[in-house]
């Protein structure tokens, strides 16, 4: 039946085959990345959907992902984390078969999660869409919806293939109204104007596809003439009393360098807190407790030297340091945050970036990497990830590492004259002294937009390197106790 | 106690550390990736030791990998796959807690596998390792020996702290004497010249340290200035009579191009033969069976068209294109193999290579982007790799598109004038043709040392592409049901 009314489509088709083929082209030299998410009633034909739609494109720019179930390495890690690590680059179209509202829609028709619940993710999910809006990814949400008849027979034609028999079991799939009301207030709670659901009947298969392509092809098109006529994205940066602001938030001017401690009580404190973090560390990954670290501080404020005191007695097993410099050519290609959530603990790890998502409002606001908008949306973007974080149950730690200038320059010549250390180097280190003034600004604007409550700043008095490694061990004790306390 | 006597150690580890610290930036330098596998008793101290090493090191320059139990994902691949994974670049270290000696020596402890195929993961073990070492990889095993009195006086101490009492459950521990009896064997077979076993007394962790740190200063000094000397690796190419060679390989002066199938016999074959696919990929599914396609060609022989009409009716879910090109700056930096090992498919799915490893015996020899003694070498090494896929169950097909170059001139000048097809023609294309002769020899020699009986190339004939099509197709369903007839 469905082969004698393919044909009148098939023309059609052909046409927007063509043009999505060219269309995918132009975003890849326009830097566009483009997501198109499928969901559907059970039997609806995605699979199906998604093989027509990527056969006119070049496979080295797509990349199909089936969601389903979660995978353990998945399950150790926030709900989003998978959808962030398959977010698209400019270079590829990123296609999901089921999508981050798989959980809800199916977790909402079992009737697991509360109304609070089911709002929170809602919530979540919005955000998560509003920030790849933001970056200039063009978001597409298909719905197909089939009629229950034609559901109940694609089942039944399913189970009477000895082939496919296998797929048709329906043990726990929900009934076919059931599904329909969760799927309806889903669609109504996420319709968002930046990107929208678009409902496909997909009774009949071919002219789902056509109308499919017909709505890619119109809706990347114009994307595509914007960018090109703008050069680029063209967008208004966040209205500046929209900003967040901490009201307790550290600040350079009021960190005390003048503090000292001696040598003899130092060894003492450092071996017992060294201890205690060996326990904690057991602890943390005995109940699966996920710990991320974070080290900001200017050059040669001490950050390698405390961080080896702080992983001395820890197990190489459950540890990573993840050293942040410029990002390589993929992790440019990926929205800013990619390569930082790609690097999230599992549960019951513990990761310390040195240096890390804050060099969006540090070094790329200073260095004018970054546009003035992208920063300053940086702010929220980055308190929502660390929230993610925090819901999950993660302890976030971050810290700033304070030196004064006559400090940096003391440590900076020492460390040209040892053999060891000279390496470190760089003319650069010495040019972005001139930028002293403007950094502290930035720092300063950075304390004041994500002191949140769940991830607060710590500033550590840097200049001497003794107190410094106890108060970071301090602190970092304190946080993964008070967090345990909440297991018990 | 151990305090105590740890004192002495201290002036000479201090040293050898910073030693360390320069050679790991010297191996970068020069680009020698560093392959470090521990193995041990229980409780012999590999995470301490570990976790002592990389201290002095930076951490942009290693990465610590932990072994133990294969997750889902790793037990869907061959043995050996996670372990390419994580083979090292010329840009980090890579530290294993554990190593690909693991599953032997526990297996063979438990008393699993039978004496042949202990001989033959000896026999992988070594061929991977030679791979490595062939192509610049330092490699250092060391094993943590401990006296029984040890290992059982640590059990307890873990035991009887509470922070660690977890970890000392001994439930499925073999006895320590059994465990040296695999061990000594294991040791024994795998001694091999370019990288040997370092035993060394884990009793007195400390000195145990100093044994390790000294032992990889001193190997790695040695490689460093052997390759500063050298101005690179210097190697011998494999002597030509060991080559690997099959007489009954395809020829290309034997194909004949003058195959032609009709259009409406064509489409009759094509429906049939995908209905077929179809049925096959959800066989292989069900029984787990990876399948790996390769499609090398000429420019323009059809591999695409050829490729699509293939996977018309697979479940996208199912299958993945990778098109393979010119590798980037971070696949440089590793083996050449290891882009390929990262892309093979998961028990159950199927994976088609657009181009693929067998650019270094064709590209990468003709264009010289590796030395003659790399792509000499290629061969055998290509061999083992399909070899590890089909010893794992999977099925591999290896295509030729052959077209003459008549033909190739007449699609290139099609497609120039096709405003849908234009952008696929370089200057390029036209400049390769001028090394036609060249190109034969290479795919004659390719077909002469790779047409393993294992995984066999198939020459097409292809410049009928409907022909092409359909022989392509025959070809998968036949190595695919002959497969599947092997599980009944």
């Amino acid at each position: 039946m469905q082969e004698n009314t393919t044909r009148p489509f098939k023309r059609k088709i052909d046409a927007l085959e063509k043009e999505l083929g060219v269309l995918q082209r132009h975003c890849r030299q326009l830097g566009i990345p483009v997501l198109i998410a499928f969901e559907g009633y059970r039997a609806s034909g995605r699979g199906g959907m998604i093989n027509r739609l990527i056969q006119p494109l070049d496979p080295r720019g797509y990349k199909v992902s089936c969601v389903a179930t979660a995978t353990v390495d998945e399950q150790m890690r926030p709900f989003l984390w998978r959808f962030w690590l398959h977010v698209p680059s400019t270079e590829r179209m990123a296609i999901f078969d089921r999508s981050w509202y798989w959980k809800l829609l199916d977790e909402s028709v079992s009737g697991k999660p509360n109304q609070k619940q089911l709002i929170r993710a809602y919530e979540d999910v919005t955000a998560f869409e509003q920030q790849l809006n933001d970056s200039g990814i063009a978001i597409f949400k298909f719905f197909l919806d089939i009629s229950a008849a034609e559901q109940a027979a694609r089942c039944e034609k399913r189970r009477r293939n000895p082939i496919t028999a296998w797929r048709a079991d329906e043990g726990s799939a929900p009934p076919y109204d059931d599904y329909k009301k969760a799927a309806e207030r889903m669609i109504e709670a996420t319709d968002l104007s930046d990107s929208p659901w678009k409902v496909v009947n997909a009774d009949h298969l071919p002219s789902a596809n056509a109308v499919v392509l017909d709505h890619l092809v119109t809706v990347l098109q114009k994307r595509v003439d914007d960018v090109a006529a703008n050069n680029g994205l063209t967008r208004t940066p966040p209205l500046r009393d929209k900003l967040p602001a901490f009201s307790d938030a550290p600040n350079l001017q009021r960190i005390d360098l003048s503090i000292r401690l001696a040598g003899d009580a130092y060894r003492k404190l450092l071996l017992k807190r060294q201890q205690r973090i060996f326990e904690l560390h057991h602890e943390i990954h005995r109940l699966r407790i996920p710990v991320v670290i974070v080290y900001e501080g200017w050059d040669a404020s001490g950050k390698g030297g405390n961080i080896r005191r702080l992983t001395r007695e820890m197990d190489p097993r459950g540890y990573e340091v993840i050293p942040v410099s410029a990002p390589s050519e993929t992790e440019k290609a990926h929205h800013y945050l990619w390569r930082f959530w790609n690097q999230f603990p599992k549960a019951g790890h513990l990761t310390i970036f040195d240096r890390s998502w804050y060099g969006r409002v540090l070094v790329e606001r200073i260095e004018g990497f970054c546009s003035e908008t992208d920063w300053q949306r940086a702010y929220n973007e980055i308190n929502i990830m660390e929230e993610s974080f925090c819901q999950f149950g993660a302890v976030v730690v971050k810290f700033w590492m304070h030196i004064d200038q006559k400090e940096q320059l003391r440590r900076f010549t020492a460390r040209k004259k040892d053999p060891f250390k000279r390496w470190k180097m760089t003319d650069e280190d010495f040019r972005n002294r001139e930028k002293w003034t403007a950094y502290e600004q930035a720092i300063n604007d950075m304390f004041l937009r994500t002191h949140t409550p769940h991830a607060p700043w710590s500033a550590i008095e840097g200049n001497c390197k003794r107190f410094a490694r106890i108060k970071a061990l301090d602190i970092v004790i304190d946080a993964i106790e008070k967090r345990i306390e909440q297991e018990q």
